[in-house]
């Protein structure tokens, strides 16, 4: 099978772009996110390289961003390609399944029949043909009704990520390597993440979602009903004059919840559900540990730099350094270290505590120190 | 033996403010030495802690000051009672005989029979009616004709610190506790320390020096008679409108030799060298492992924090994080580390490897990074 080259027929990409990334403070703020951030190296940020992978997949016409109306100035400057009409902006957060749905049923008004695949905006794919590939066959899955999602072969047993169990081979036309879904684990602890690993039936939940717009919704409706009904109205009016009233009216009274548990587990528990395996290497960058890893390989002697100018001596250190100062940063005899430099925080932990940073987002949050989140 | 509360008859104390103390970077630095800061959160620099401690002893016009010319402004900011003559400023750093053994010649001119003591500008004394107590002592001693030095009864096994083997007691009218010297010791091995400790004849050498200041020229003289003759030559033309000329061409060529070699270990093999043990808590706050142990009371899972301002959120760590920026800093999971944050360089390490520093500020000279030294 030859991975596609030109758009996909009916396809059209959903990139919610929303998220501030707690775990990843200081470099990812509230008016940073971690999308906006370059943490590959690649020389631009996670929400460019996701266009840049998925423009080739939709069109670049065919391609919408569900974010936040503070990031808007930032979003369109990164993807000065992105049309108007595809950019759906939140004026308060309220989870994956209003942003998904939305754009599914806004997307399913002005064409019906229309297949979405929704991609988070600050994910690291490298084998992008793989990638594309897997797209392919989830389109054609989705083609013929069912809700996908592409799971990743784990390469590890990370403690990161929520796990697919996946049960008996699909027979799905375009879509050979489907899979049905047994069910949806959350992060394991690491004992239970090696079990997963060796028993060879569990993938990666990387939050990739792939079904006809259609679709979606009448799952959406049969587990968030009045959820569906909120969406329904807001896309009814989304392309009138009536968007603004509505969406003031509507939108923040819409109920926060992933659309893992309102769309995928339900689909999954009533056989609708398909998985496509993804070969290719994929990270969802959440913590520093990540990115370190990213960048060394998965040597763990190395010590990582990122951040432009930066000026770091390292004496029998390895870890992480981010530099956003161009001070000079010395470190010596410190194993696994995370230093994040930035002009206004300082954060320095190890990677076996980068989950933990959350908490220090919390704790700044609730001592009031707002001025550095 | 009571303590004494007014000014030791013919004392004079010399304050040898020199070195930059480079195991402190990136606080210590060529324009902000470590005698002008404030380690302990005494409110005050190291140098004034110095002066206050002295003042008393000798009288606040008798307390010498042998400083870098860079310095000089910074020494009369915080010593405004010093005065003018009482200020000897070297055009280059040429090590402690140079530095003491000139401050001994211009006093012994200006008044034959002095007694001097020379501290240095940047250690820590606590129990100072002890400290009194000792220099008292010392000052007999000195008188009778001995180099003097005061050992620290050692409160653990140092590695970071010589050590002064003692011998038999001495019977000197007004030092009762005065003892001979067997010999004097570099910085030991851990396991050589615990001996020393364990051994109970071993003293901490803390480089404070008393004797009448021919003495110490005299002595100077048996092993370093060119420097002793430099030395001379600039204490005669020091008083005159000479100084300049002779300062100008004699100086720079005096040998770099400290006074532990010149003078106090050839005292020591002639059996004319005398240590009073010092009770009284001392500690030359040679690096951050050090400064810790300070703050923290020696318990092990503190975390101490200075600097003016320093906002710290820490959550499972210990150590030491001085901010001299004002940035929010954030600790996870980090034992026993050392967070110097200030506002050209950083420094992280950890305490086992605080007598490393030094090694960092080599490297940071060699690859031409001088603006931060």
């Amino acid at each position: 099978m030859r991975t596609p080259n030109r758009p996909i027929d009916r396809f059209y990409s959903v990139i919610p772009a929303g998220g501030i990334g707690s775990r990843l403070w200081p470099l990812s703020r509230a008016d940073a996110p971690k999308f906006l951030h370059d943490l590959t190296g690649s020389g631009q940020t996670l929400l460019r390289d996701t266009w840049d992978r998925l423009a080739p997949l939709s069109g670049p016409d065919r391609v919408m961003v569900v974010t936040g109306r503070a990031h808007r100035a930032a979003v369109e400057a990164q993807l000065p390609e992105l049309e108007d009409h595809n950019v759906v902006l939140e004026s308060e957060p309220r989870d994956s399944s209003a942003a998904i749905g939305l754009a599914a049923a806004i997307l399913n008004k002005r064409e019906p029949g229309v297949i979405i695949g929704s991609f988070a905006a600050d994910h690291v794919i490298k084998s992008e043909p793989l990638f594309r590939h897997a797209v392919a066959e989830a389109v054609a899955a989705a083609d013929a009704g069912y809700i996908v999602t592409i799971g990743i072969q784990p390469t590890e047993p990370a403690i990161g990520f929520g796990y697919i169990k996946t049960a008996q081979q699909l027979d799905i036309e375009g879509a050979p390597s489907a899979l049905s879904a047994d069910s949806f684990v959350e992060k394991p602890s690491l004992a239970i993440a090696k079990r997963y690993v060796a028993n060879g039936h569990y993938l990666w939940n990387a939050g990739m979602f792939i079904a006809r717009a259609d679709r979606l919704l009448e799952e959406l409706g049969k587990t968030e009903p009045e959820l569906l009904a909120g969406i329904l109205e807001l896309a009814e009016a989304w392309d009138t004059p009536e968007r603004g009233a509505v969406v003031d009216k509507v939108w923040p009274k819409l109920k926060k919840i992933a659309i893992d548990y309102s769309v995928a587990e339900p689909a999954a528990a009533a056989g609708t559900l398909a998985v496509i395996p993804g070969q290719f290497d994929w990270d969802d960058v959440g913590d520093f540990a990540s990115i370190a890893k990213l960048h060394s390989g998965g040597r763990k002697r190395d010590l990582a730099i990122l951040g432009e100018g930066a000026r770091v001596l390292a004496d029998s250190s390895s870890g992480i350094v981010v530099s956003h100062t161009g001070r000079m940063i010395a470190l010596i005899g410190v194993e696994d270290i995370v230093v994040i430099d930035t002009p206004d925080a300082l954060l320095v932990t190890t990677s076996a505590n980068a989950q933990k940073v959350k908490s220090v987002v919390d704790a700044l949050k609730l001592s009031g120190s707002s001025d550095v989140l």
